[in-house]
């Protein structure tokens, strides 16, 4: 029986504890929170469930092996770090901190300590993120060109943060576990069109190791909802339409042929167009994925998907894109992935 | 009656002919081209036309009025300085010229001629971009806060030029006609996925003076058809899809409403949601408006929508979009549009 | 304050529960059912619930004003009846009964009693069935022509009753509920295709006392979800989808119009193609908009929309499809809605 | 060389022609017309092309193997018999008589000359339809359980026949050629929304002798295109949606799978959803196509696909079907299909 505790119980902890009551294995040994009125409705809905209003309260338990954190970004960090010098494994909620150096921290400390340290990037464990992940793995998509995607709706704004932190969040996340890289360079337009100080609109150019290159547009002022990504490959291409209720991955036996030239300045392309197929997706709930697979790692040691070097890429990738978005900052480079211990 | 010489029968010219000589008071003097092939399927399909294998004997012609040019870019600039020279009203197709030192000498000689010079943007002259460019020049949208756009599909690759001259120039009239103004900046990320000297897949981003920013997208390489616009406005928003048959302009009643924030810090959003409108649009066919209007420009002195001027300011910004695009040249400010005489 | 008991905690209930546990001015007496199970899992969510699983028990309690039965379709009439006899007011989910001889002695106790007799025809508090009916009912659409209807997917087959019962119900009360008539005769032609004895696809042919037609699809065989009705009328046309997230309902300002002829045989028609129009709907959820309907009806006497004569059409009209479906019945007269008291 | 002439040269003549013109092996002999502006525009399209105004001087011309007619349906039946008379292969357009007799007697008329009679049920040439015919005779979707379909838009009134004659040849000529039968009875409801004594709505009902069921929506008088056809097999179910540019075929390996019940009464039923496949469509004009086929028939002796019994069936089916819409004639059995020599 692993024992975990959940801490933060305001907009998404609930969710959280749900999943994590159906996980085999797991007894949640805490909810804590510090706002009183927050684990009186833990109680009004599990009257039978251990709360705390103490952060230390929980890690000095021994019992507890694992926290499951999902309070503000900014206590990030100051939660991780204690939980893992207390010998307790970590997931924590996406992004994993607000700044690099404070994940590369984390990084360190949970390489130095052997414990499990797990990003909560849900995308990346829900079935049509995760098919494709498998067809592009796998070749099927053949070595992948460009990848675009549209991320935006009328959506509520954030005070504190600009988009970019709030939904290129998700982008990443995903791109990072498709492609098996991190973005090196990104160039990012933007703009905030109701209160100038915060963004709500922003282009996000990104480019990559390989040679692919992705843009990412995302905006909480949209007519219309879209959730939209094209992966381009040079064997099939696909298309993510979250929005869609069934058909959301296609896959397009589509393509273009190449021939050497023979002399110079000469080539030929043939066009190919094929059958179109939307692939069977599971039916799993993402979160319940999710909670499974950090339960499984906590267990058996294995490095998760979503581990912390995972998060630390999205945290300097998040960076460089505020940078470059801020007083038009340019093409900025992402080096903060390639440190050592990372 | 205006006499128009139609120079050029390749892949657009029968559109331009069969086009011209529907236009009342319209007589079309001569078909010019150098190929005889060419010519021998004038005379095939319209027995009486007069042709000429030679561009000098149309513009020795007293009575012809204005040459209507659709031959390779790169003769474009000769083409048309002669036709001014000779006294001669141009009309040329899209993109103006293969670079902006042209488009300033072309400008340059029109006014100093006083002769008409109008460039194909045919899009300008379709019906749901002149619906939506009276929605945002009559305030129904209020201030235009950005622009995304996508044109892409698996398209037939150019053997000379990238998907930026080929593609952008479609999108770059558009928003300049929309907006009344183009852009200050570009910055453009893309790739030769499959002939790599020659980018297939590219993302343009536009700064404008006013503030506004935009996302353009092209691509030859895309598993799915896409001609999608998205206009968000202080007042409202629209969606213009080119891929629907009947809804093509959505005008959304949707928006934010901000209150100054009365203490420091604070500020207060209200969401608003009203009524969904895909107005009516004309059915009028957008080359056969196009050579009304160049004609009734020809006969009236006025001037053209899609004058020199704007033919200008597409190629400054393609040239400076190829040079963002040309060795990661980063941001490039569009300068050449504000000289004297433009 | 009005006391409700809820009668029936299976499938359905808990929802009816929710909702009325949420109006204003209502206190749920009792949660009512034979099931010990049934009321154990009342007790677990909601531990201050009083629960009972004795019928007489609750309509003997002379607190309670009305009973709001969800149980089977087999036991309404009886419920129901006793119920009305017990000088209670009855919402009883739909259809009303399983036959329509109940149905006209369940309204004939009803208005013997004056006691408010409700069916849950949910649908026709639904925002776009409500919006549609507003369109209708103030002569937007003009005289209605003609209503096709799909309401079809690969649902789950029900052991003891025909799709008709099962699908047509919702489709027969909201045309109703539009039209302020009831068919006059219907005509089916259906078939069980997985188990010969149930009919799992029907076509259910309407004619109205109005002249309007309506043809209304089920099937729990389809490989697409469907939900779609088109409603023709001189003035204008609407289109209802209710798989659509957003433009649920779309109205076009189209149509026909027609000059009498001025000789025999002779006659113009013009067409009109206008904007088309997704009007804003309410959010209201449609459970909690009935709720509050029975309650104010139960309160103030007003008759319900959706009473017990509307309750009597739907089966009986139900009961024609069946004769008509079963055995190939040919066309059937639906009679019995024109009695006395009705 | 077959030598054919084309009679009629009115809407639908010119495409005929164009098509004729291009199929290998044939050459066009006469284009034969009663009103000289209709030979004046073949003329002018096509300079050597030798038309006439008399049906006697083709007929009499020993040189033409075959006659293509595409003339008012009224006289259909005139110019088809005279030409198989006259030693003629015919080719006729749909309907291919006015009325179920005529037809019959045409068919007589081709069995004992043993010349080729083929129609113009064009759709059966049309790639999707050809794929899911395919699709259907190679048992992938199984046996067929139903067909929906609806062929509806705001669409050009005919003066002197309904909807059903206007639109249901298509569909009735589509499913016959799928299910590789005919309908034995049929029930139309419909009505004259605009002008009372010409239907143009109508919803037609279809039993097959092996127990299949159709419904065909049809209706000159709707605000939106509709062109889509739902399939459903026991093995599979398809959707033909003729109204997209890119997915007009998709099959969907969904059902429901049946386990025969041990015990009186019960059963057990599971539901199965796996991939969606659009399949790739080849390119070629349905028409053409058609050409070809009759072309190859003519030379080979080859039974055409649309022989003159498929038409014979489809004209019977719309004669019940008309009598089941007038007057509300109820059931119609359609039993003329099958006399002896058909």
């Amino acid at each position: 029986m692993t024992n975990v505790a959940i801490v933060g119980y305001g907009y998404w902890g609930p969710n959280l504890l749900r999943n994590y009551l159906e996980v085999p294995g797991v007894s949640v040994a805490w909810v804590c929170d510090r706002r009183p009125e927050a684990l009186e409705k833990v109680r009004r809905r599990y009257p039978a469930q251990a709360v705390s209003g103490s952060y230390d309260e929980v890690l000095a338990d021994p019992a507890v092996d694992a926290v499951v954190i999902a309070t503000p970004i900014s206590t990030h960090f100051d939660l991780a770090a204690a939980a893992l010098r207390a010998g307790k494994h970590v997931f924590v909620e996406k992004p994993m901190t607000s700044s690099t150096a404070d994940a590369e921290e984390l990084v360190r400390l949970a390489g130095e300590t052997g414990l499990t340290l797990m990003v909560g990037h849900t995308f990346v464990f829900s079935p049509p993120v995760r098919k494709l992940g498998e067809l592009i793995h796998d070749g099927s998509l053949g070595d992948i060109h460009f990848i675009t995607s549209s991320r935006v709706n009328l959506g509520l704004h954030q005070k504190d943060v600009s988009v970019v932190w709030d939904l290129a969040t998700h982008d990443l996340s995903i791109l990072y576990y498709w492609l098996g890289e991190s973005a090196s360079s990104v160039y990012v337009t933007g703009r905030g069109c109701i209160v100038p100080e915060i963004p709500d609109v922003a282009f996000v150019n990104l480019r990559f190791p390989s040679g692919v290159v992705a843009n990412v547009d995302i905006a909480w002022l949209s007519p219309v909802k879209l959730r939209r990504t094209v992966v381009v490959g040079s064997r099939r291409m696909a298309l993510y339409d979250d929005t869609e209720s069934v058909e959301k991955v296609k896959i397009f036996d589509h393509g273009v042929d190449y021939k050497e030239p023979e002399s110079f300045g000469e080539f030929h392309l043939s066009y190919r167009t094929g059958d179109i197929v939307a692939p069977r997706l599971d039916t799993v709930e993402p979160l319940f994925a999710e909670a499974s697979h950090f339960i499984e790692c906590v267990t058996t040691g294995r490095r998760p998907i979503t581990d912390g070097r995972a998060g630390l890429q999205v945290v300097a990738s998040l960076e460089a894109a505020e940078r470059s978005l801020r007083d038009h900052g340019g093409v900025q480079t992402i080096a903060a992935t390639h440190g050592p211990g990372v």
